[in-house]
């Protein structure tokens, strides 16, 4: 984290951070940097931190880095947040402080991977475990809209992970949220173009935007940058789609040049204004989905109770 | 096909293939024999086959290539057999005219991936889709004792695909076969490691035998693939687990050279007696794990229904 701020301040000369954590790392950044560059910098000192292994929903109440950089964001001490430690925690307490769109129980990740046919962007990427037929709706809502806002693909190409690409491919939530996906209107001028497989995400082509669950999502980012180790570049960070507000999360094997990325992806957000033009464009038609009801996957796949 | 066919006549002189399917591609690969080799190569003439947009129970009565070739298999006329239509097929094919272990209802795919710290068996890798609790155990017991005996691994180190290694991250299904595969004891000497991630698939070193569903599986080794196109290699064919006979699917987009790997391992199955070492190594602890009942994930989280 040191190091991370360390180059984002020195890559971007106009950067303010706001360093929320232990006074000790806090000092390690402030004695690091050119005197006439401390100003750039506050400090909120929390000690307490929610650990990897700590239950996030726990730990919302309490004071913790996470709390503290969302309540910062709420009260305008900060434009937007970046975290690296545990990514449930951090989304729980932004959801929490910083409040959902509208119909929005549970928010998603979204990582754009750089494929050698263009990015694609990956949602979710680890909040939504279990995840129903509503929330993969949602993650292709807000995905669409952000790939179109932040990624400047005009009309992008929603696709819905799978194991194959024909029509009917997958278990019972992909079968039913394919046909819901082929029935409602996306935002942006996007289109969804069916079922998509592993390789489409890292090799791109197919679909601008891919759509998937919490756990799946999650397990691939993974794979891919595994694979990828000491070849092609990876995404480092992935932005929280559903929450108000501008919240970047790291992996929590993230090193210093990681960190500045994430926080030059906040910048980025912030600055251009993305998440609230992904709202505007996702509103009307996330409040109509989850007042819709019968979003179920038996409804959808016609199934006997 | 044809060319895979070929490619493995050539490179194994006592290997004896039974093509199964159109006349018209047995007729190329007996035409591009040498005339002394030809003997090599018997035909089951199959016009029909399942496409990869059927529905494989559907089609598991008809007559197909598939379902002929197992025949071959259970009447003795072949040792072995090499998919690579829809493996949805396949399986269910196979599953159901060569028969599987005891308590085995789905049986699963596992694929050996190599990584730059050795082999890393992935199962499931398409097969269970939705999966169950029972059925992710049973790759566990299947996967332990195939990487000992055929990758001869000593005592291979079992993990559990997850969103993170801490104890009790994932989904639900994730925390209830996690806390059972700490319970019961693994063949071969092989012991439960803990939750591993997509990194540790791709990269090695963490386990050998890496767990999942068939949605996840497939989804992860097609994006390992994926990311390693034109680098490393990957591994094209997968051996089923569970059924009683010698099965390898080869993904549905493999070439001449996956398809004479393919083969190549198949003929390894056999030669070595894989399967019914696996069989004879995981019997009994997969006829008192489908006996012991109760085991739910409801039940195993201690969850109120």
């Amino acid at each position: 984290m040191v190091d991370g701020a360390l180059r984002a301040c020195s890559a971007d000369p106009d950067l303010h951070l706001v360093l929320v954590g232990p006074q000790s790392a806090a000092d390690e950044v402030i004695g690091a940097l050119a005197v006439h560059d401390r100003e750039r910098v506050s400090v909120i000192v929390v000690e307490s931190r929610v650990g990897m292994a700590d239950s996030p929903l726990r730990n919302i109440r309490r004071e913790s880095t996470v709390r503290a950089s969302a309540e910062a964001v709420f009260a305008g001490r900060a434009y937007g947040m970046v975290s690296a430690g545990s990514s449930g925690a951090a989304v729980a307490a932004s959801a929490h402080v910083l409040g959902r769109l509208s119909g929005v129980r549970r928010p998603g990740l979204a990582a754009a991977l750089p494929t050698p046919n263009g990015p694609v962007l990956l949602a979710d990427v680890g909040v939504t475990l279990d995840a129903t037929m509503l929330e993969l709706v949602q993650h292709a809502v807000l995905g669409a809209a952000y790939a179109a806002v932040a990624l400047g693909i005009p009309g992008p190409r929603v696709g819905l992970l799978s194991i194959g690409s024909e029509p009917g491919k997958g278990d019972r939530l992909r079968r039913a949220v394919s046909i819901a996906l082929s029935d409602i209107p996306l935002p942006a001028g996007s289109r969804y173009v069916g079922l998509v497989e592993g390789h489409d995400v890292a090799q791109g082509g197919r679909a601008d935007v891919v759509i998937t669950d919490g756990f799946t999502g999650n397990v691939l980012l993974k794979g891919i940058e595994g694979a990828l180790r000491g070849t092609r570049t990876h995404e480092a960070a992935a932005v929280l789609l559903g929450v108000v507000g501008d919240v970047v999360v790291c992996h929590g094997a993230a090193d210093g040049s990681d960190i500045a990325d994430g926080i030059a992806l906040a910048t980025r957000l912030h600055r251009d204004g993305i998440i609230p033009a992904v709202g505007e464009l996702a509103d009307d038609l996330l409040t109509e989905l989850s007042s819709a009801g019968g979003l179920t996957i038996r409804d959808q796949l016609g199934e006997r109770t």
